[in-house]
């Protein structure tokens, strides 16, 4: 495991558990768990450069809270977003998206799953090829 | 408006439009608004040194993350726990509580109304005195 050399304000965690849905090295430290009475699984998630979740929707949403680094958004047929500290990437239930580090930095952000009391499920899909990344 | 000596992360924003609510000088940067897509209220709150909000209760919780500075959270009946850069703070619906800075220092975190969809009343009560402040 790989100390960041950017501050990720919350702990760096652990290899992420679910790295299976990912490429490249990636770390999560959940804040706050999934159950039914906050209904807000809250994870901060540091990506090595270059890495990157595979494609994936939440039947529920998700945002994104950017803490720091440089990062990449994309969503399915769209343009990929450029990501930076202090920004914030608000995804609607169902779109199918990625979201990860730029090639060349690290890259930390907050990741709430919203509305998990109703519909917590995610459905993981296809990696992000190189080429889609480029 | 001062600028916040410390690094807020998210922007410091406005003066908090909820001032009477609180004592003390704060800022507030709503970063995603309450509507019925995601349920999830989420603001950057930034305190200046002394500010607090009144004792209020969530109907549906909150959950505090914290950005930077030192602060205060205390629930009724219960002891001041000091909030550091790093720390969350999981507030149960209907708890009675209130959070600001420290004494001497600027204080920042995140807000995240819980199951705001379900119940996203807040009710405001007293100030905390000086005297329950310290």
């Amino acid at each position: 495991m790989q100390k960041a050399p950017i501050d990720t304000i919350f702990p760096q965690g652990e290899p992420n558990p679910y790295s299976k849905f990912f490429t490249g090295q990636t770390y999560l430290t959940m804040l706050s768990e999934k159950e039914h009475i906050f209904n807000a699984p809250i994870g901060n998630v540091t990506f090595e450069p270059g890495a990157r979740t595979h494609w994936h929707k939440h039947g529920g949403g998700q945002i994104l809270l950017v803490l720091n680094g440089e990062g990449r958004y994309q969503e399915k047929g769209k343009e990929i977003r450029v990501l930076q500290k202090g920004e914030i990437v608000r995804i609607a239930p169902g779109v199918i998206h990625w979201h990860g580090a730029a090639p060349n930095s690290w890259f930390v952000h907050l990741s709430l799953e919203t509305n998990a009391g109703q519909n917590g499920k995610t459905d993981w899909l296809d990696p992000v090829a190189d080429s889609e990344y480029k």
